[in-house]
């Protein structure tokens, strides 16, 4: 991605939307790990990775956080480039973790069979894994069409999400049948926050498509992406803690627990 | 190891794979902290030590991380050697205390009797030290052939390491008979990941025997440093876990708890 000259507010809106997302991730973290003791033990493994998911994510925008600043040095009239390259591909090596635990989170918050959670997680992390692996070659590539080496590996990451998104509209759709009314109501929400957040990371890989470029498109795609993981990451791990808090009094109502 | 100029993408390769494995060692902590309260009592002790290992790797990475920083300074084209030496010695450090943490791990999971734990910890974690021991003085010795002082305490630290071989294959291998059948299938598999990845320490340690040298033969070796310890560490934590869930479900149904 091209650097150009930023205004002050360009740099400092970034600065303060990844900021603003170290704070959702540990907040989310702190949360999560002390709310742990209000759902049933089925469901607290759940939970688990949930904070995990937030601990680490918030640990890269700590790096990202510092990656950016050491990328600009204040020059007149706003932030010019320092030399030293803006790391995002610790976005990557946090996705090729995280996303695939998302899945975990989501298949063992429902506490299916042995069999179908295993065959469910199974599926899914492969294919999430291999989405994210997919797409990090293509970034190297800063081609502006579609027919190019970006274009082919953006294509490809495409399939496990598409298969990602079979899977969890038919297959688990078909396991939701067993669950209580409101856990369904509420694992459809969260499958419709994922492929809400979700569809911002193809827009931004193909920013370059579109023409976008410079300071402006710079600006939009950091802020962008924080603004998704918040919502992927954060909003979905209270989506789990809430179908986990619905299971749990659902089972000790019907003396399941 | 010599350090020639890096170009961009090989210095950042290493750089986000050591990243990549303090995320990997930090998350794998949390984890085990957290699930501990989903396995017997017995096997608690087991989780515990897991959280030591990754906890410690996890600092040696972020020093290592550190020590990988400030060895570099930006050039033209990549990165060349600042000066100051790149410190390898940390990994000799964090092994000599986590390799024999694993083998205490895998033996207090199996909750065999008192008289056989002490005395499979007491081979396996001196046997451990050893090998570790053995191998750092060699690592100061950069020759280029097998009969050397390098390739001497090479074949001098191997010796520990058949003599755990042999412990974990046949010695181990006996005591698994009293296990239920699925634990001795996560123990077998616990074991081949740890003859796998163990295996690439040592080519790592010929490869000057091999004429392995230079800026490919570093990142080659620094990549493949974390990716093995991220599996012997994190990978073999997820399936001493496993182990554990196990054991706990066993003792459940069969009232042994």
């Amino acid at each position: 991605m091209d650097f150009s000259l930023l205004t002050m507010g360009q740099y400092s809106l970034v600065y303060n939307v990844m900021s603003l997302t170290i704070a959702a991730m540990f907040g989310t973290f702190i949360f999560v790990v002390l709310a742990k003791s209000q759902v049933g033990d089925k469901y607290k493994i759940s939970l688990v990775v949930s904070s995990i998911v937030v601990a680490i994510a918030g640990y890269h925008y700590f790096r990202i956080f510092q990656s950016w600043e050491s990328a600009f040095t204040l020059a007149s009239g706003g932030y010019k480039p320092s030399g030293v390259p803006f790391n995002d591909a610790y976005r990557y090596v946090d996705w090729l973790i995280t996303v695939p635990l998302l899945m975990v989170e989501l298949v063992t918050v429902l506490a299916l069979t042995k069999e179908k959670t295993s065959s469910l997680l199974t599926k899914l992390t492969i294919a999430a894994f291999l989405m994210i692996a997919l797409g990090y070659p293509g970034e190297s590539f800063h081609e502006s069409t579609m027919f190019s080496n970006r274009g082919l590996w953006g294509t490809l990451s495409t399939i496990p999400f598409l298969y990602i998104m079979y899977i969890l509209w038919v297959e688990l759709g078909k396991a939701l049948e067993s669950q209580p009314a409101q856990v369904q109501v509420l694992v459809r929400n969260i499958r419709l926050l994922t492929i809400f957040t979700w569809g911002f990371y193809p827009i931004a890989y193909m920013a370059p498509f579109f023409g976008l470029s410079g300071a402006e498109a710079q600006v939009f795609l950091q802020a962008g992406y924080s603004i998704a993981d918040i919502l992927a990451k954060c909003g979905y791990g209270l989506m789990i803690y809430a179908i986990a808090r619905e299971k749990t009094e659902y089972d000790k109502a019907n003396n399941l627990a």
